[in-house]
This record gives C-alpha cells, sequence and structure tokens, in this order.
C-alpha cells in the first residue's frame, strides 16, 4: 500500500504528511532497504514515537502513570478487577513485520539493529507475524548485556531476554484484550513477563506481599492493567529499584534531569512509610553511596585527565548487524567506539564504550577553575 | 528629584518609564508613605532586583560567580591581588536613605519591614547617611531569628546580626573600592564580615587553611574580591555548608528546583577531593540524611493529615512593623500566621508559622493515591 493511502487510515490528507516531512516533524529513516517514517513531533493523531511504514502504522508506546502509594493507588485507580504483571527494567521494543522482515523499533522510533538481529531468538517471529501480520509485540528487552540500559533483571544473569507485555494492532493506538494477549503469548511460546494474575482493589494485602517479594529479589516494580477500558494502566515500583536507578545514573549526573533523582528519592520514601520499613541509618547510607560514589568516580577520573565512560557487552547473530548498531549510535549522537569483537559459539561477542562528553565537559571546566552563576 | 529626572540619569525615557510601568515590568510599591518602583523584569539597563526611588536608583545587587576547585579557580580569576571575605549564610539588604528615611531592600526589591525595623540596631545610619546621603551599604543579616532563611552563622546564636560587604553609589552599579569601603565601615563603626585581608594567587596553601578553618567551625565559605576591575568576584562555599543547605531545604524539596540538591552533592564532591578528605560512611550516611530525613518527616506529616510549615521566631523594636511583615509576606504569596507576640524588654519577641502548600500538595496527591506521568 502507498504511505498516503497509509496515512489515510488515520485521515491524514496529502497535504499534512508532506508538510510534516518538510517541517521535519516526521523523518524518514532506512534499514535494510525498508524506508520507514519516525515521528519525531506530534502531528494529528500521531505522537512523538510512531512510526509510519507501508505495511501500516506502529502507533507510539504509550507512557504509563506512576503512583507513590500502592494501596490507595490501586483503590482510585480500579473499580473493576485488573491483571497484575512484573515491571521489568530494560528498554521497550514494538516488533512489527514490515513488508517481508520482522524489525524491532525503539521508543524512539528508530529500528535497533541489536533488538532485530536478536529477534530469532526471542521467538518464533515467522510463524507468529505469517498468521498476524497486522499485530504488534510490544515488550523489553533486559539483562546484563544490552547495549542501552544499565540495569537488569536478576533472573537475567547473563545476555538477553525478551519479555512481552502487549499486543497492538497496526494502524490504532488500541491494545488487544489481555486474555487474547495471554492466549497468543502461550499459543506462540512468546515469552512474557511474569503475570501476577487477576485481582480486585480488595486484594490490597496480597499486593502488598507480592511487591514486597519482588523488592526482595530485586526486582523493578509492578504494572497494572484494567479489564474495563475506561480505566488506566498504572505502574508502582520498589524502593530498591530507586535506589539502583540512583546508582546506575549518578556516574552522569549532571546530564540527567535533576528531577531524576530527587523523584526517586520521594518515591523511595514512601514507599518506606507505606510499607512500614524504616528510614534506618543502612538506608540513609545505601542512598549516600547511590547519589554520590559513582559521581565521585567521574570526578576523579576527570580530574585525572580521563574521560567518563560506560562499557557495554552484547552478543549479536549476524556480524553485518554490528555496523548497524553503530551506525544507529552515530545518528542519535551517542559516541560509541567497538572495542573487540569475536565469534564465540553461536554469538558475535561484542564489547564497546561509550563516551559520555557533556558530563565530562561540565566537570572539566569545574574542576579547571572556570567560575559559573548558579 | 522627579522620578523622570531621577531615570534620565540612566538615559531612560519618559516613554520606555511609562511603558514599563504598563506592562509590569516596573512596579510602584509603599511604605511608610515613600512610593518606590521595583524593577522585575529587566528594562534598559535596569535589571531585576533594581529599584528606583525619587533619591535615586539602587541597582540590583549582582550574582557572584562560584567556583567548585579552590586552588584553579583563584588562579584563573587572578592575576592580580584581591581581598579575601567570610561568605555568610543569611539573606541580602541593600540599606539607603530615601527622601528621610533609612530603609533595607530587599533582593527581590521590596523594603523588609523587617530589617528596616532593626536598622538601629545595626549602626549609627542616621550619621552615616547625613554625611554619605548617596551611598547604598550592602550586607547580609543572619541569625537563627530571621524571618526568611533557616541556616544562620555558628557564632551568631540569637537574634540576628548585620555584616556589611559591599558599599555602592546610587544611580550606578559600581562599588566604590575596598580600601574605601572597609575605611568607612571602620569609621562608623559598621559591622562587617570578618576579612581575611588581601592575598595573591600565589597564597593558595594559606587559603585552604582558611576554608578548611571555617568549614571546621561550621561557616559558609569565602568571597574573593579583586583589586583589578577587570577581574570579577567569585565564591567559594565549604563542604559543610553544601550539606547544611541540603538539610534545611530537603523537607520541602519538591517546591525546590531540583537542581538544587544535585548541584550541592557535586559541589560537596569537589571539596572532598581537593581538599584529600575521604569520602567516606559517615559523609555519606550525612548526606542521605540530610535529604531524605527532613523529606521524610514531611511525607510523615502529610501522611497524617497535617500541613508542612516552618516555624520561625523575630525580635521587632516597633509593634507597628510586625504587621508590615506580615503584609510583605502576604504581597509575596507567603503564607505566614502570626502565633505569639510579645515585647520582653527591649523588643517585641514575636513567633509565626509559615505553611507550605505547594509541597503539601504535592505530597497530598501522591499520597493519596493519584497516578502522573513522570
Amino acid at each position: 500500500m502507498s504511505i498516503l493511502e497509509i496515512v489515510s487510515k488515520v485521515n491524514m490528507t496529502e497535504e499534512t504528511w508532506n508538510e510534516s516531512l518538510e517541517c521535519h516533524s516526521i523523518i524518514p529513516d532506512k534499514f535494510d532497504g525498508i524506508t520507514y517514517y519516525r515521528v519525531v513531533k506530534k502531528v494529528e493523531q500521531l505522537k512523538k514515537g510512531a512510526v509510519v511504514t507501508d505495511s501500516g502504522i506502529i502507533y507510539d508506546f504509550p507512557r504509563i502513570a506512576r503512583i507513590l502509594h500502592l494501596e490507595n493507588g490501586i483503590k482510585l485507580a480500579f473499580n473493576n478487577p485488573f491483571y497484575v504483571e512484573e515491571k521489568i527494567d530494560g528498554y521497550n521494543v514494538r516488533i512489527a513485520k514490515i513488508q517481508d522482515q520482522v524489525l524491532a523499533f525503539t521508543r524512539g522510533s528508530y529500528v535497533c539493529p541489536f533488538s532485530t538481529d536478536r529477534l530469532v531468538d526471542f521467538f518464533d517471529s515467522d510463524s507468529f507475524f505469517k498468521e498476524n501480520p497486522d499485530l504488534i509485540v510490544c515488550g523489553e528487552i533486559a539483562g546484563p548485556e544490552n547495549p542501552y540500559n544499565g540495569e537488569s533483571p536478576p533472573y537475567v544473569t547473563e545476555d538477553i531476554s525478551f519479555f512481552a507485555f502487549d499486543i497492538k494492532t497496526k494502524n490504532s493506538d488500541q491494545q488487544i484484550s489481555i486474555e487474547k494477549r495471554y492466549k497468543l503469548f502461550d499459543e506462540y511460546q512468546i515469552p512474557s513477563v511474569t503475570r501476577f494474575g487477576r485481582y480486585t482493589s480488595s486484594d490490597i494485602k496480597d499486593l502488598k506481599k507480592q511487591i514486597q517479594g519482588l523488592d526482595e529479589k530485586g526486582c523493578e516494580g509492578l504494572v497494572f492493567k484494567p479489564t474495563d477500558p475506561t480505566e488506566k494502566t498504572v505502574k508502582y515500583v520498589t524502593v530498591g529499584s530507586c535506589l539502583r536507578d540512583m546508582k546506575i545514573t549518578s556516574s552522569l549526573m549532571i546530564e540527567y534531569q535533576a528531577e531524576f533523582f530527587t523523584h526517586r528519592m520521594l518515591r523511595s520514601l514512601f514507599y518506606l512509610l507505606e510499607h512500614r520499613s524504616n528510614l534506618d541509618d543502612t538506608f540513609l547510607k545505601k542512598t549516600g553511596e547511590a547519589l554520590l560514589q559513582p559521581l565521585f568516580e567521574s570526578v576523579k577520573k576527570v580530574a585525572g585527565g580521563e574521560v567518563i565512560t560506560e562499557r557495554f557487552k552484547v552478543r549479536f547473530n549476524k556480524e553485518q548487524n554490528i555496523k548497524k548498531l553503530f551506525e544507529h549510535f552515530h545518528k542519535c549522537k551517542v559516541d560509541a567506539n567497538l572495542i573487540h569483537q569475536e565469534k564465540v559459539g553461536q554469538y558475535w561477542h561484542v564489547e564497546f564504550v561509550r563516551r559520555c562528553f557533556p558530563s565530562y565537559e561540565v566537570i572539566k571546566k569545574h574542576w579547571d577553575g572556570h567560575s559559573h552563576f548558579d
């Protein structure tokens, strides 16, 4: 189908389409010979993150509202039953068949060469998309060997795993029903996030136990999904996940939004207060450590003349996709440099280093004695 | 002199003056029958914070550039000798004679009724301004019993004290020379900030000792003032001051800029690294405590149905000025309520409570279970 026919399905005129391209609200990109269009600024009903292809539109993956108080949040959000799933710390992908290829799109609407390379390890996408060409499988890729995220679930101890959690249809922002979704996940053996089942807001005692169990194991949190489509999905995270978030990012505190840290401090205190844990010396020390120690190491590095870097390891099936990942980084203005690549068994094992210039430059200026106004 | 004659001294036309009033860049206000004009948005050379009166223009008090590395900062800032003074944690006032009254203006360009009431306790302003009607005495009011600032120097153990540090001339943004300034402070017995004397950048060892001494005593830091007018004033603070800043404000973390906290974390690490102190467990715990404990108490309060408040004690000479302080708070949209006032000896002792609604409302919404996007 032509792109204009595709966008006419969401009532976009040829004029609007052409204008959007001209003013760079929608940007064409290419992967393996397939042209796709990245929505980088809202155009009519297409929001940032959506992807337009000649096989249909993949809507943006919506942000999920957060609650800071589990009991009150659940009671306020749900009058009807809801499903509870584990929230996993990784990065979001939307997997869809475009022309004759299955591609994984990032939240930023790029095709991710790494994720796309590894799809074959996740589930039998050929048979799934042959029978369901209009569906989009949404999920999290998580594990210690991923190219983006410094955190990973405690039970993925090497490489990465895929955890599906949603199925959407092309040209629509709607999800298919949870029951149907679970059925498809099971039918096609698509690995999915841990399902805790169907709850009502009177099951709060049980939910508290679940979240406390996840916290003890080092997991991120829970997502609550309504059965009543007028109610909304909400998320809730463990105190441990707040601490880990701070620890993993504080080396680059300067280039993060400062709210990233203050929000997590507040969240952790809400968790402690609701779950009757104490704000004890151990927690205070751990928070101080999470916030300061990695940043201290960054300052020390820069003071010693070194650039701040982050080291990543990833595994690829196909050698040619390694180069594509670095092209992707280049497009996203990520300064990543290949250190080593080697075929070990089934996979190409790749090591690369990301240089974190924004943090480096600010710290270096301060260290060199430049004054600033704050 | 008429206001138009006054502003013509800074080359402002009648048209610009009238426009500025119309578009509220300059706002008229009144204190004790004296009309003054607050610059709230830059108009030509008059910046936010400047005050226009029929006795002349009081320029804004300029922000001072900060260095994070003492040695490198001093070496970069100064090729010529500079004076070193203590930086004091209080609030800034500009004291000037307008018509026949001596008034204290806040950084926000209001007449501060409290500070103005207490001027008589600071120095003999009658004789100073009789002989120097065009001068403006700039300084810090600091101490545990002030109506604005939660911190105070360790050596002001009750009430407040005034510490002059600059003298400016009306209708000019220039300071008078440091030597002349010190002479005037001494001649009129105007209490001023601790002067450490004249240094050059080769005296860095000595300066490090000074700052470490201040840190041990619980003082805020140092200000470095050039003798060469082409060089600029810079400031440098102790690690202890960073910790105290965080501790005193974190109960209201939500209504502060998040950078307030991340900047202080970075500053404290720079201090520790330069002065070869360790980032030890005690410091990590203290930082965690400073950031979390007061915020935890705020969340607990709101969870228990209480509003977050801050309690202040202040002393006044004249009873009628108490009411004026509350009128001032009302204008500044500060929700302050008088709790108690009583004449004890020379002073009216006043207690009031500030209710911190922005923090309260955000915490309350979260606690009640409302979801949000972040």
